[in-house]
């Protein structure tokens, strides 16, 4: 179940939180000098209409964040949406029409575009992995592996192809690993140590490579378990000893 | 020829150019209330090594931006070199040694090694195309499809990697594409108006899609011609009209 | 059970996270023509030492902070700590001495200590607070009604005054109100609508005022539940009607 | 006297001066993630209207800030002003009516009327301070121990309180205190300095702690004495050796 | 030839390359406490009309620019244009109207107007040393010894007054100057050094200051030489010697 | 009498309000791409030594602003000192020695230089002025035409020139002008809105063009009049009438 389960479109995080950096990348085109060649041929006063279109079939994600870096550079830009976050559109879709002064067109498109094809892409490939598992009760669970400055969007454009976010960040959950596990001493230990210190709105969940830790883990009453790097069989005897008294991850040697 | 071949090692950018993006990296993982985890489970006085490990062998590039993350969290952490960009390394290498508070250690080691994986990713990625055309005089030579804040790296673990560098911006050269020269009605006219803007000190460059334009060209004594989604054989027609008289690039349906 | 209780000292959150409050307060007050005082009467060369004592009794937080603080100003400066963080100190307990370039102590010395009172005093009311708690097992949490630009640090002082942690954002919990029950329709729609949006990593509190409202949401397995102005008899019903299922909250109507 | 004894209503300072700390507020509150409940459960399409209203009696300060934040989170807010700043209010009184989309009413609001109730009850405070010295010519005035980020707008709410503004930095005026006497050796060689650095146009104001003090500084033409902890009785003859040749100032020791 | 000269205006960089600067010149001059004389002289809803005049005859360049700043200042502000960048105005000419709040315009003025002034000074200059030379072929062209944070803006008024732009920074093209030399040892080392770094989009330059140093440079290839402190007869052999092979700058010793 | 004058030497504002823009320098200078000259022909491990020399005799400030601005950009940088702010040197006098990293030193020359030429014109000008009115007991002040974003470092020239500052913003004392008085009324209505608004330590200045208005604002106890674009029998006239009874001040229609 997700957001368009209850009847929501998909809307992208406040762009408090990435407007900056869609500042610097314009900053970054423009340099000082800014766009020479557009800045030489092309009138002042000539305005265009361009078509933006999709080249590989895929799910469209930042639609809006598109819109918004052509509005940023210059707020005369009209930006038509005909699509929306979240369609599974064919190759050669139309998903906007952007009408507006020539020159602002062809400096901020490849800036505008550039975010708008990133996030597709992630939308598109969380979808395709959960093909692969439909029918099951499982889920695609995105990590922090994200591009420095994007994380927000990156987890927006993986929700909007189907997926479920973990952890934002290392501030909004707790996940003991291996190292954590080493420092402690034990499983019990660790999670004692959390409790010590983390409020109690905060979920806690620990890495586990072993049916050893893992009974150990079973009495502690936390949240979710990562079974990390289990092969095919230990890891279904794993997900039977929890027997859904813990939500079960399982990460490592996974690929489609 | 690249920089190794006077003997310069590969140094990144000036730390000043992509600081900012490291820091919000930092932020977005930290969020308000910081590593959980580790603040929960690991002693403040506890000190630690570890080793910064290659997975698939490849180009390195980064390590001195992994350092400076690590110094940029806390500078008690020791980087240890074992590695330097632009070495070709093995499966399992060990590029780096790092040593330190471990509560510093564990909280920081995404982010640094984050920009690393992605730089020797690109700097793999670019050798693997130049070996494909080894034995040729062609050169590799990177967009400005970059990652949003990272071009000044990104484009940086090209040259690791063997590549060239194409404009960084729109600002420091000038290239003339197909909207430009529909717009100014021609390759004479829209070489014309860019004479009349741009200092003597930027190359100017074309793309053209056919002979006709190819041949308008010639006489105006630009310093390059993007060939652009040319078939071969028209692509070595092409080339051979060129004669030499200025660079020539060819992109569009170029596959590894 | 606290972070002492596990023998570790308090640390704040990472500088990065609160040293640009820490700018723009020196910024502040700085101006555009420094202190004019102090730059008129006392000479370069000139050192001090000056120590930093407690008015009333209390509960310390903020030293390193403080630290960072004249750091900042001037790295020639040197804190030395006479305490810690939690301290329990009376009145007049020298905290810490610092000493350095006389002119930089005396124009720092405002902004400084300034954010070491503000966290001292949160912690000290929050400890007296607690007392008047002991020998229960409630707990005191704090809310969002922080400092502009100061969470983080409010929230720290929070713990070392021996009090817990309620959600750090909107980002980190999920804390149905009054207003999104009447968006909802009911309990039920509001924790479904949850359910399909937040990430299994996220826990879930609804807020209720009254025993149906209760029993509607005992059913639905959420984490917590915040009870809401209800009178001293009403909230002993409802948290004999949870018995212990979720974690139990009140507020409104209490004061120390 | 103050500025509405003029006829000019009270004006907050300039945005650009406080946006930033607007601005942080919002993204402390929003992390990455946004208001999780409110974006789970409030359609997006769905308004709403809500009034802004006062708990208890006082002053009213800041309701062109709080009108500014909900806008810059969201500029379809309309926000009705029915009050303005320095109106004496009742509990109850509604001060304001927003009306717009439900989701930015509802995550905005915190972030929003946290600014409004700490300039209000500035404001308020400063007012029932002045009640109390009402019929004297003594005036109250505020110090430089604000809110880091703050300042301008915690100044102005005494402003609006009735209350009058003292220095605003360091830079804007001199305040010569008893570590500065002590480097300069006498009350007559700190002014002597001051004259050589600062221009004509500050104030000199200089903080004695006995007559003797005082009576040095008669002589030397500077604008503002400020009495600092004395006892009634001696206070008194300080002023009266005075005698209305500068301004005169208490501190210390001085409670509602 | 520039840009006029193929029929379009002149139009200054885009804000986002320099609205920062305007922002921290309106801070620099508000300071917390804002306009004191027009916040306590004039009331808030008087309006006015100012016009923006020429003091001395000279080229204008930078209206767009104080159009924004008054903008920025305060949206309701309407600045009529009755000129345009590049205009040769005479004293007393009356370049553009201003109405709106009169608190903003007397507030925003100096800010405002204040890098008109500076632009139009540059541009002034430029035309001026233009006009020395006119009919030769020689340009004139700007160094990087611009104002801080204001060097987008000051080489766009070098080009308003008829002015070609050298490099923008270290970054657009190479220049080799005697300190390089010293380093590689020779002209065709450095030379060589150069072309295995940079890509094939960056124009190199050489400077030199004797004929032995343009003799080995000639053969080289390079774009251009900056003949460097030559006396007259000297600088003529040596662009007889260049015979048009390449772009020849000359520097020092030369005054208007 | 100036600072030197008690023995203090000179030292310029604290780096936090200028090395914002110091930052944005050197990010102008070097672009994404950085030096590509010094980085493609000095080695990475070449360390030199230059001298800071004077080209034309005057009066050195900003010596300090320099060695930041190089160890800003490479802490290995050694400045040594051969000079101070306020030295009066002979051209050709060397003023520092700087030795470090060479690729450092070529790249951060232009930017650590162009402000100590900058700030050291300024102090100059302002010597020579002061020279112009020796042995008069008039001073030289100066005004808010600063460059944006220079302003606190300027107004030190001006300082280490001997000069004395004015307002450093509209934020530090009032001085009602011309459009002031006109919405005013009168200098006497003016004076009293003043009182009503800023508090007792901000000193007040009118602007008076006649002597009707120096008579009208003589007995209302401001401190300072600005007597504008008087010729020199009305200076004298006015001057007289005031008899020292507040500061005087004249501009306009003054040149060397």
């Amino acid at each position: 179940m997700s957001e368009r389960d209850v009847g929501f479109p998909m809307q992208p995080p406040h762009p408090m939180v990435w407007e900056g950096v869609l500042r610097s990348s314009f900053l970054e085109d423009l340099g000082l000098a800014g766009d020479l060649t557009t800045d030489a041929i092309v009138p002042i006063g000539a305005h265009m209409t361009a078509t933006v279109g999709l080249r590989k079939a895929g799910v469209i994600a930042g639609l809006n964040v598109a819109e918004r870096a052509f509005m940023m550079y210059d707020p005369a830009i009209v930006f038509e949406h005909l699509g929306k976050d979240g369609d599974v559109a064919p190759a050669g879709a139309v998903l906007a029409q952007v009408t507006g002064p020539a020159r602002s067109l062809l400096t901020a498109e490849r800036t505008a575009l550039n975010l708008l094809a990133r996030l597709s892409g992630i939308a598109t490939v969380t979808a395709s992995v959960l093909e692969l598992i439909a029918g099951t009760k499982a889920a695609v669970v995105c990590t922090r592996k994200t591009t420095p400055g994007l994380r927000a969007l990156e987890k927006y454009a993986v929700r909007v192809g189907g997926g479920s976010n973990h952890r934002f960040g290392l501030d909004d959950a707790v996940l003991v690993k291996d190292n954590h596990l080493a420092v402690a001493g034990s499983v019990t230990e660790a999670v004692r140590r959390v409790r010590a210190r983390v409020g109690h709105l905060v979920k806690v969940e620990v890495e586990v490579d072993n049916l050893q830790q893992l009974k150990e883990l079973l009495g502690l009453g936390v949240d979710a378990v990562l079974l990390d790097n289990m092969a095919p069989d230990l890891l279904a005897d794993a997900v039977s000893m929890v027997g859904g008294r813990m939500i079960t991850e399982a990460s490592g040697g996974i690929t489609p």
